[in-house]
């Protein structure tokens, strides 16, 4: 059985950084638009799956609401264990602390997998996993903080899929399809 | 008399490095296509200054053409002297030792400045006087190189102008306007 695809759907500052030094989120207001989800909903009808890390995973489970119901979620983490969830979360999520190969078996028979979050995203660029990826820019520099991509190997080169302008926000958003080295 | 716009135009990797490791910068390559000059010619026509900094001259010294002919170009550098420049350069550029505040009384009356180099881009924004950025941003991920982007002390807002796909390369393109706060 092939593997299903892996996909991700992040957005970043002009100076690709997915996040303040704290993980804070308060700058993606900007992009807001009423009515408009950038493609989110679309993008989620292709996956069933979700594979995030510990930081994002940090960030989300303090939501008032569960974000990512009807998607089977898989938290990658080496130190958190059952005792680190909320009871409203128990029965929502798995918790998974093997290596990536390790992981790909647990994937097999899935539609579509979303990769979330900068270091579990940077992993599998890394091991050149990543079959997709649409990056949503928003018009503004961080300076600090933490950053979408991270250190390779060698080049990972892309196909440009389409480019999408949000022209109230002036919000820019590209997907990219893995180029495979023959 | 008002400042001249300073603008910036520049390409980076989809992870936002300008230059691998040792400044090369061969995965420019990928963007080249033959009669596309990606907006170059129009954006140099409004501007008749350039301001750059060591490792960008480093890069651009040795090239067999001097790439800026009718364009003032002022170096900014610390260690760099008249004895570094080759003899075939003499004349062509002056070398700024000051800090920007002392740079600017010099750009006094020109039309446009085209700011180019990592270190010196990055210096411009962190004192807030960049006020134009094209970002031409290539469909490869180089994990490793000299970033675009730097430290800041606080956000740079933006806002969008345009953004140009080049469709047989998948290069992006996006122009920004500096948002000044009120």
């Amino acid at each position: 059985m092939p593997r299903p695809p892996l996909l991700a759907f992040i957005a970043c500052s002009l100076d690709g950084l997915i996040a303040r030094p704290g993980g804070e989120l308060d700058w993606l207001a900007l992009a807001e638009e009423p009515g408009e989800d950038h493609g989110y909903a679309a993008f989620v009808s292709r996956v069933d799956t979700l594979v995030m890390g510990r930081g994002t995973f940090e960030t989300v489970r303090d939501f008032p609401e569960w974000p990512y119901a009807g998607l089977r979620v898989i938290v990658l983490s080496r130190t958190l264990g059952e005792a680190d969830l909320p009871a409203r979360l128990h029965g929502l999520l798995e918790l998974h602390s093997g290596e990536l190969p390790n992981l790909l078996p647990l994937l097999d028979g899935a539609k579509g997998v979303y990769v979330d979050g900068g270091q579990v995203l940077q992993s599998f660029i890394r091991a050149e996993l990543l079959d997709e990826l649409t990056v949503t820019r928003l018009p503004i520099l961080l300076g600090q903080g933490r950053p979408l991509f991270g250190p390779l190997e060698a080049d990972v080169r892309w196909e440009h899929v389409q480019t999408r302008v949000f022209d109230r926000t002036g919000t820019v958003q590209s997907t990219y399809r893995r180029l495979t080295t023959p």
